[in-house]
């Protein structure tokens, strides 16, 4: 098993499942994780998933980030030659990759490369992602989890925003080109005049202009507003929004802002003189263990065991996805599509689901999302009594 | 009532108790919150608490944020008269204020002015700040909830560090001059090399050449670090971090960075040529339900209950205080302080608290931390097994 890009609150429910599944089958002698992607392979730093109790998976599944590591190391065709010179030596005939399109690329690598050297191993890809940017699937492990955790951050900055207004907050979510977990905050909303009040898609460009007759907007009505923006918005510019600092913890190509909120809270202070300040909860988005979705956990896990029973069964080089069978109650299937389809695509957030504003989700998306993240409990309020 | 200041997760909690305690006399004929602060009495804007169900005071006790909004309005001696005259013609003779140091200031100088006017009115502050720095209490309500998100959200960070290693991920939590906030993170740990690895203090200047010293020393054992850094920190020059870029969003002389987490990292990637990232929860560590103490939410409705107590009884001029009684099982009771004992005193984190390393806690900071915050669970691992 090797683990591709960023962590999610529910890799490891993946990871354990695929375990415990692999356990039914005593021909299957032997289960190794890779520690940290598919340099774990080229060092031989591998765990021993196989000798782990059930005790021990059963704990190590509701935890979040990746109980063997995981990386964004991009592989080359020479560690291609040495990775399946280490499954031969190794008697390795299955593998199994969890991770996003960049992920399901370095499947697929393997799968063509082993074919291409008549080497028979099974290669099942198991989808991840908090981004939901993978293609072929309804949705990905990772992503209801992530959407939970800023539809709660933002129902609740909402609460404090409708108390105390800053009055603009605005917070960074995460997503670098696609806006499916920006979206999701409007699950946060019950009230008419709830937060979020402003949604911005990375799928759009957003200017300063607009960023700024949509504040003042809000502003007139509300006396506040609370602004959901991706961490990779771009303006008219085709720059990061407002010139926004990179950060430092990728290579170039990877890099993100790092300061996107703040810039976005002085633009609006700047241009309307009103004050605004900016929140990035950042990795918590992937990682907060409170927030995790009942589906995204099981549907997770369900990944996980339908990987093992597509290798068993002889199927390489497809991705398991997830089809909606029904919306209520919702019900999902695990079925099995090609690598090829998923391989480095990226599915961006659908034009049609972004309400004809720019700056909200239509009706669809809720429909959509509802029933993977869960219902995110509306706050109690005061009655509204004349004194 | 009044509130004053940042809302915090249990605010609304002692809003609702002071309320139900008060119906249980019937000399309290009607119970009024003022919107917004004190501008709220200025501007008769009230809300009438007493009309409010027990079901719905019941349901908006467990909501963060201010059910009656607050404010960092500045009370000038004028409006202290205008109020002396609206709580006059309107029979008010129970004046409830929830705040910090600088509420309590609010309640001591309006307890003056009637004392003064030989107006018989009765002025009971109910501490709340999730800053800690309230004197004569040995904790605040809020404290301990803010302390318990920026517990969970440390360990989880932890958990995605571990992962994928940023390597060096900065995390800013709420504090401007006083390092209770920060100081709880230590909670988050359970093996030897969790999260956090740094805690800085306000209450101590934080070199450029010390933050260098100290992460690569981290690094080069762990080849990771989670760093937590208050938004109110300043380096050698006196200014805020590595001249982190002011909020917008407070007057002049309450300003705070809105930025300082990514200076910090990007001064670690410029001093080490190490990848880093900063973090910025920021509102949410003072309205995120899921993460709320019960002890906490039961303590700040205790001290609603007892400022109605006090009041009935003849008391004024007080704060309720939080006492600790016994450790274990924890126990406290609330008992009364002159206001002018804790009006615009901060209490600072204790220096004996902090290691003499300068970034981390000292074991009797967990002690006293501990039972307020409640536990927060370790995340399992697996097993280390030789392949």
């Amino acid at each position: 098993m090797v683990h591709g890009g960023g962590p999610t609150p529910v890799l490891n429910a993946s990871l354990c499942a695929t375990v415990l599944q692999a356990r039914r089958y005593p021909a299957i002698t032997a289960f190794y994780g890779a520690r940290h992607g598919v340099a774990g392979i080229l060092n031989k730093d591998l765990v021993s998933l196989s000798a782990q109790s059930d005790a021990t998976l059963e704990a190590v599944s509701s935890t979040p980030g990746s109980a063997i590591g995981t990386s964004r190391y991009k592989m080359s065709d020479l560690d291609l030659d040495r990775i399946l010179e280490t499954f031969r030596g190794a008697g390795i005939r299955y593998f199994f990759c969890a991770g996003g399109n960049g992920s399901m690329d370095t499947a697929l690598r393997i799968d063509s490369a082993a074919r291409h050297a008549g080497y028979d191993l099974r290669v099942i890809g198991i989808p991840k992602t908090i981004d939901n940017d993978l293609a072929e699937t309804d949705h990905s492990p990772g992503y209801p989890s992530a959407a939970r955790f800023f539809a709660h951050a933002i129902r609740d900055i909402g609460a404090d925003n409708r108390a105390l207004p800053a009055p603009i907050t605005v917070v960074e979510v995460i997503g670098r080109n696609a806006g499916w977990v920006a979206a999701a905050t409007s699950l946060a909303r019950h009230r008419p005049d709830d937060a979020p009040h402003l949604i911005y898609f990375p799928e759009q460009v957003l200017t300063r202009a607009k960023l700024l007759a949509d504040v003042e907007a809000i502003y007139r009505r509300l006396g506040r507003a609370v602004v959901v923006v991706c961490e990779g918005q771009r303006d008219e510019t085709g720059s990061f929004f407002g010139g926004a600092e990179l950060n430092t913890d990728a290579d170039a190509r990877d890099k993100l802002p790092g300061n996107l909120a703040h810039v976005v809270a002085r633009t609006i202070w700047s241009g309307l003189a009103v004050r605004a300040r900016g929140e990035k909860p950042g990795l918590l988005g992937r990682s907060f263990a409170l927030t995790v979705s009942t589906v995204d956990r099981e549907e997770a896990a369900r990944c996980g065991a339908a990987a093992v029973e597509a290798a068993v069964q002889g199927h390489s080089g497809m991705m398991c996805a997830i089809r909606r069978m029904q919306e209520s109650p919702y019900r999902s299937e695990i079925l099995l599509t090609p690598l090829d389809k998923v391989a480095r695509i990226e599915r961006l957030f659908p034009s049609e689901w972004i309400h004809e504003s720019g700056h909200d989700v239509q009706p669809a998306f809720l429909e959509y999302a509802t029933p993977l993240v869960g219902r995110i409990d509306p706050h109690a309020a005061l009655e509204e009594i004349p004194v």
